[in-house]
């Protein structure tokens, strides 16, 4: 049996300062979210999702929001992007200059009437009136599809739904689409096959895959995705996130997990895996916890490590 | 681009009553050693690595060998092995019945030298030594060569090296060989063309793949083994185990979390994940300390949740 490669180049999207910092429970202060930010501008990602333009209400962590788009650095090269939950929120993001707007909703019902209170329909029909906003204001938009994998209060969910609303928004103009797995149901055969799927039906859709760590597949599901030929990935540093409505969710995969793995295989990620490391190792003082980077604790794989002190002389004289 | 799917049937070696239990800081008492065995005999494992014939000065969690491998009760169907590192071992072993012998050794000098006081030639020859032992007392042996997709002292290790090595005790009679990720190092296509490679040119040495999860890649290189043609993997529960000499390393791959991702995908593993989980629930009070399982937070993907008390209320009335 033949092991199938991907792509050459990836590109990652880091969602860390919005997925991640909106379900800490500290309040990350401003200046310290412009440095990560900041910090991670200069490590080579394709997009960064700086932030959310919900209601200070809903998520007080990213009150800030205008703010951080204001006083972060951007760098040439880095698309910055923000998540918009509504039309009041497009109007404050489109205030900040973003280079694109990622809405949301989910495939599941229940689960976007928990995360959203609305119904499915009555998303559907707010996300097409914000891609035409958008569109009349010449900023791309991205949608992020939800539960595309599983929902946690309704289980399997059907890959036609998903498809089905994957192609209205596309049609309506939609920029990128983006397969969610939420709470980390995915497996990789299933990761597999809905990416075909997504890019035999829609090849101009820009798909884009966002994998949870939840049961340990994240780079399972990851590896799946590239060999079907997905370029676009979500990851967050450190692993940061997770889901509110699915108790023992860990959170997304660790961009730097998956960077180090698609560097190692000999895929171009972009990213300087040193300086993320970097960035990374800062986290736990950030957000005031310890995180599940194993690649942090660990190393990447080729930083060896000193023998024994006994080998040397145990072992002088002999070959 | 496709995606190769593997053999529709796998099986699983649970080692982690030796390779986990070895490395713990606590000693399991023999009774607690037995009935951990015995339900791990209930779950429907192919075989399970029972303990290590080793000095108890050595490893004096595994001092009780003898008295495990007379107490725990021997399901028909399952294949019990042990570990045994050298001939005085191999003679304890054989006067418990085993039903096959796992031998060891390094495919990097510097890392059997630190793991077995021994140069790789000193250990091949022993090796060769015990494989004709067993071969006279009628029991089959595996041969696990450690390190063989990096090494934590070297670095890089040459495939030609470890096919080497392969090729010769494939040679000298040994039933299988285990190709170890002994500290996390392998990466997916790495894996795969390592694996490929060993089928290609040693078809009938049955070839298992032992990996650990230390860079968060374990499931992704059980998926590209898979892929490649792999049908027998070693896994640990509850991601027990280890290796001493690469600080921040952890254990191994989780053998709930290996079954979990194979049965979603239709794969056949033998193993009945519900009642392995209830294993796993027991191992804190069994090793005295958290463990990593993601897979025992999260629950298995479809074990759904109820939707938040406010919802129905909220959407009442509503489509």
């Amino acid at each position: 049996m033949s092991v199938p490669r991907g792509p050459a180049r990836i590109e990652i999207n880091e969602v860390a300062p919005r997925d991640g910092l909106q379900i800490e429970p500290v309040v990350v202060p401003t200046d310290a979210k412009v440095a990560f930010l900041d910090a991670l501008s200069a490590c080579g990602f394709a997009r960064i999702e700086a932030t959310s333009f919900t209601s200070a209400k809903a998520i007080p962590a990213l009150a800030d929001a205008e703010a951080v788009m204001h006083r972060m650095r951007r760098l040439a090269g880095v698309r910055y992007t923000a998540l918009v939950p509504n039309l009041r929120g497009m109007e404050r993001a489109l205030s900040c200059r973003p280079d694109e707007l990622n809405l949301v909703m989910s495939a599941s019902e229940t689960h976007n009437r928990a995360n959203l209170r609305m119904t499915r329909a009555q998303s559907q029909a707010q996300l097409l009136a914000m891609i035409e906003v958008a569109g009349a204001a010449g900023v791309p938009v991205n949608v992020s599809l939800s539960t595309v994998f599983g929902c946690p209060f309704e289980g399997e969910v059907e890959a036609d739904a998903v498809m089905a609303l994957a192609g209205a928004f596309a049609k309506a103009g939609a920029a990128g689409i983006t397969l969610c797995d939420t709470t980390g149901m995915a497996y990789p055969s299933q990761v597999a096959a809905l990416c075909q799927r997504f890019r035999q039906s829609l090849p101009q859709a820009g798909l884009t895959i966002h994998l949870h760590n939840t049961r340990g597949m994240g780079l399972a599901n990851a590896l799946a995705a590239w060999q079907a030929g997905v370029t676009r990935f979500d990851a967050a540093a450190g692993g940061l996130g997770g889901c509110p409505f699915a108790p023992g969710a860990s959170g997304n995969v660790g961009t730097e997990e998956l960077v180090h793995m698609f560097e190692a295989m000999g895929v171009d990620t972009g990213v300087d895996l040193g300086r993320l490391l970097g960035v990374v190792a800062g986290l736990p003082a950030l957000v005031g916890r310890d995180i599940a980077s194993q690649l942090l604790r660990a190393g990447p794989r080729l930083r060896t490590h000193q023998p024994p002190a006994w080998l040397a002389a145990h072992f002088a004289g002999q070959g």
